[in-house]
């Protein structure tokens, strides 16, 4: 099953590619056989993050991202990052899915994931959807958020470039700029820029990029205006987007950059299953089950726990 | 510093606490340290998560369970866990954290973290903040959250008990029934149960409640009507909480059980931590820094990197 679901996925094969996803999201132990299988592929999708507050036109924009993107024959997938509340009913989904004019298309997919359920969290849910789409070659990831915390912080991380979509009446929140915006932004979007404030929120995002000298890594930020509704600026956008992705593409080292980061996180992941699955020994699975036996009150330490087994 | 940073923690100092919050909070280096050191210690407090829509009364009901709390002697400790966006300020909390009495009681310590700079994970920040008021001494620990998707799930898996605060109107949302919220939750509280339906979302709760089959681990989620602005209610739910935790501490393996879960998890956790110590040694250093200063289109897949370091 899971052989062919790979095969499925190598092949480009929507429905794999969906029955895929959805291990991820459930966490299913299908899931670390089928990377596993994918891992030795080393296709490198621009992952593509759209965060902005609600309002700001982040589902037009990436609309017309799709559109442009296809123009050049890119592949696309698109995910919307949901974060479904237990308490709300994921119908608002639904309709953002719908909005998408791209059914046809078999170059195109289109999936949202709710962030609610995601068992090995967020970012790691992320991490590995992308390693699917990797498998089934494609161009492109947008990952669109609603922007409510956490759930951004998690796409952040995971993506090579985010877009900050903002209107211009954002400009009044000068508490925004203070807020750590502009570390993670590699574009920003004025989006809505025939209102009045456009110029106002330019100048002052401007401002704040000059202040800041926090990255130091070569990338100034991009200040994009757009009137998504018009189709006007987003060809603009395309172009920066590609540019960010040869830019990140060729930069080599620099420990500290997202990509580099990523690159050893997943490695460690990798070394660490593969060092447990030797270490649960029959003797050690035993000890362990020995001490959940007792009552949480009754069990030594976590910390002296792990002691006594190093110790085995 | 971290020795005295410890040494503050254990005499329950709350400057030192506060101290080492915030380095889990900024996921720095001290903390695993500060952490090691607290491990030993083996004191569970009891760890208790509100949640619930907004308005339905959380912070009330937190408000109302430290004074309960406090008359039977416990130490207390608040965390609101706040799903601050980039593009929101954080002013909210301020007036969150003013809203309580309990200023200058030395047993009650509350505190807001933010989810956005959330590092390692909200879920794992929760953890350690656990650690250090069981390191502290402290007998409870509430943390409230403003109930947002990502966040909720993160708090309610490292806690003890689930408080889902619910308000008549609530039952409104059939939906909200199928979503997952049974699981998750321990006791149910109807707030503001002198308006109309109140009954009717108790029956409707109960009835989900009985069609469920899936937790079968013997506790069988509480319901419970309060008018928490009238103290109505309070010291009921009080009295489930603590069965609640002597139920929890009495459990014996169950290896399905949250508290069972997070223990295994923190061993495995130290145990990565120290393999990993001892698997990266200066020759592997050099080969993982050579694959680094490559281009990502240059170098080779994870995993594949994983296996030559393992061949090593």
């Amino acid at each position: 099953m899971v052989e062919s679901l790979v095969k499925g996925i190598k092949k480009q094969d929507l429905k794999s590619i969906s029955k895929a996803i959805t291990f991820v999201e459930n966490n299913s132990k299908e899931n670390s056989l089928i990377l596993s299988k994918l891992y030795p592929l080393k296709k490198n999708p621009h992952r593509i993050g759209i965060t902005g507050p609600p309002g700001a036109g982040k589902s037009t924009i990436t609309n017309l991202l799709i559109k442009y993107f296809r123009r050049i024959n890119k592949k696309v997938a698109v995910i919307l990052v949901d974060p479904t509340s237990p308490y709300s009913n994921g119908a608002v989904l639904g309709d953002r899915i719908r909005m998408f004019n791209h059914y046809n298309d078999e170059n195109v997919f289109i999936r949202s994931i709710a962030t609610r359920g995601s068992k090995g969290g967020l970012a790691e849910n992320i991490d590995e959807i992308a390693d699917i789409f990797s498998g089934a070659k494609f161009d492109i990831i947008l990952f669109e958020t609603v922007g409510v915390g956490q759930v951004e912080v998690d796409v952040v991380e995971q993506v090579d470039t985010v877009i900050l979509t903002l209107v211009p009446e954002s400009g009044d929140d000068i508490q925004m700029m203070k807020a750590g915006v502009v570390e993670i932004a590699d574009i920003f979007v004025i989006n809505k820029s025939d209102r009045a404030d456009a110029n106002k929120l330019y100048a002052s995002i401007k401002n704040v990029l000059n202040l800041d000298n926090s990255t130091g890594n070569g990338w100034v930020p991009s200040i994009i205006k757009t009137i998504a509704t018009e189709d006007k600026g987003i060809s603009e956008l395309v172009e920066i987007l590609l540019n960010h992705d040869s830019y990140i593409k060729s930069q080599k080292n620099i420990s500290t950059s997202k990509i580099s980061k990523r690159y050893i996180s997943k490695v460690e992941k990798i070394l660490a299953k593969n060092m447990m699955d030797k270490f649960w020994s029959e003797t050690r699975k035993d000890l362990l089950n020995a001490e959940l036996s007792k009552t949480i009150n009754e069990r030594i330490s976590p910390f002296n726990f792990a002691t006594k087994l190093l110790e085995k």
